[in-house]
């Protein structure tokens, strides 16, 4: 047995007894029925994940996995690959857009190289070195890493979560590697069965001439290294990411742990499509935090059946929508443990009829 | 002079230099061009609300404004009258929705009476006292109150904010009226000259009769009464609420304070279409939390410009809507304060061409 199958068996469905009694309590509380909408869902959902009628979720992490692409050599982005391990730094030195939203639920930020190409000895003891290689082939030549690779960049993620999980509640994942939004495109063009050019977005702004390269490399990588849909592990070798294929491990031991964790963007839900794919009941475990700019996030959610809290235009990455998410999950969280029913307050119900 | 008057005068526009100033400093952070797009946007609001380019937002403050409304004769509620009074005494026990929702940015909640029918003496020293009078008059057969309690309501509402912008940076108002949707279906469609039947919805959740009935009410006030929409003042005594007041000039004194205000829900923006047709440029000052589920509710933000931050299918009103968007606009000033730039952190920005 490997850390990965441990894992992918441990994890639990959703909890029906805790869900129910959220639900016949969330329908007592003193207000209309269901006023709350879709906080009240998430509440119910929330009781499911961690199997308590009245979870808590006071203490907020997020970790950041990141990796470079070889397949930027295709010009496919529109920032050079130094920034990704610049951007390290800058989640390290606390200046980056994540950094300024986790403080607004208090969230630990902890950055984690699984594959940058650049050195990072500078920043020694203030990231977790979790490096598998630096950097991922070139996809559009060829696999982005080897099948072992991909289940180490996997497991990675999962010890990454195990650690987080001890002393937090509510988790995120985030992703920075330049280049990125290629390999998501392919694993949710080979998952969801949709077209690789209705999945493939302008990134972090690439003009309509680079816009329609990334497309044909998109589409080219398919063809050429044919990923397996049923197999999680053969599409992430093929057409993933080093930090991809640890945001999917994160997301598997989080819900291993029972602890609900939210998606990001595009890429964190390309990860969270690999998850699905090796273990179909880590869906349950999720909450959708945003809806991106990127036109593949809404085809990835669809195929997770989840909605997102959130559509602000964003498309950042590093875990920012998924942080500002966090403080709305608390406050559904917040409905089950801090609202009084109507017997508990002396008010009057609705009268029936 | 009044105090309504002085405020009036007071409110100041937009401040170009701060927006200016926060705009160049948003294009410069270290992420793709406006890549946290309406939390930018709101962010640079902010600056041009508070005359800050770094505007601080830590201390956050919720008012409740409670009243009674003699149109529930009408049968235009699923909850009696006596909800209201039990109400205020569960905020004030800290039990009800807004309580919880308040606790995730850390608001302060004040409960205050403008207009409750009902005993409050058991919670003497625990809520404000600025009642007018117990309830209103039934709009459906004639006003709901006098120009002079309406601008009574009014100015109790600049007061709680004066008290509360001493000690706070962002700040919202709620309800708690059973009935209220009624005036504010016809408030709205007085101010934006919609038709009755269409800003006219469920409220807590009346059936179909109730809610033809409801309908009728609101097109017969409006007919009975024949506000003057050039006049605020004669809107709102002729076919408002006293709650409704309020929360119009607690909006109408933020802005004064040039401290931003969220909007929450049906009643709240009722209470901002009053203040707008008081003073326009208090629309410079109020951010929109969230999209309520009352059909009302998009015709008045689309009346005020306004785009909401949150749309969670909520109907609850108490402020619920607004506190859980708090975050997101203190998320939103973070962004001026607390990234940084691609010169301060040293990050490779987009080559140009």
């Amino acid at each position: 047995m490997s850390l990965l199958s441990d894992t992918l068996s441990a994890i639990p469905g959703a909890d029906a007894s805790a869900c129910a009694t959220a639900h016949l309590r969330l329908t007592q509380l003193t207000m209309p029925p269901w006023a709350l909408g879709r906080l009240m869902d998430t509440a119910e959902r929330l009781a499911a994940m961690t199997g308590q009628a009245k979870p808590r979720l006071e203490r907020t992490a997020i970790a950041i996995f990141a990796g470079d692409h070889g397949v930027c050599a295709e010009g496919v982005s529109a920032f050079p690959a130094e920034v990704t391990p610049q951007m390290v730094a800058n989640f390290v030195a606390g200046g980056a857009g994540i950094n300024a939203i986790a403080r607004i639920s208090g969230a630990s930020v902890l950055a984690v190289d699984v594959g940058v190409a650049g050195d990072l000895a500078a920043l020694a003891g203030h990231y977790r070195d979790e490096r598998i290689r630096a950097g991922t082939a070139n996809l559009a030549r060829g696999p982005a890493m080897t099948r072992d690779q991909a289940q180490r960049a996997i497991e990675a993620g999962i010890r990454t979560a195990r650690d987080l999980c001890a002393t937090a509640d509510l988790l995120a994942a985030g992703d920075m590697g330049i280049g990125n939004t290629t390999p998501s495109s392919c694993i949710t063009a080979c998952l969801t069965g949709a077209d690789p050019a209705t999945v493939t977005g302008r990134g972090t702004g690439i003009d309509d001439a680079a816009h329609a390269r990334k497309a044909q490399v998109v589409a080219h990588a398919l063809a050429l290294n044919r990923p397996d849909p049923g197999d999680g592990l053969d599409v992430l070798a093929k057409v993933g990411g080093l930090e991809i294929g640890a945001i999917a491990g994160f997301y598997l031991g989080c819900a291993a742990a029972r602890k609900p964790v939210v998606l990001d963007g595009f890429i964190a839900t390309a990860g969270a499509l690999i998850a699905q794919a090796l273990q179909p009941r880590v869906v349950d475990h999720l909450i959708a935090g945003h809806r991106s700019v990127e036109p593949g996030h809404r085809i990835a959610l669809a195929r997770l059946g989840l909605e997102p809290l959130l559509d602000l235009g964003l498309r950042l990455g590093e875990g920012t929508g998924a942080a500002m998410a966090f403080p709305l999950v608390q406050a559904a969280g917040r409905l089950l443990s801090d609202v009084a029913t109507f017997g508990e307050a002396a008010v009057s119900g609705k009268p029936a009829g």
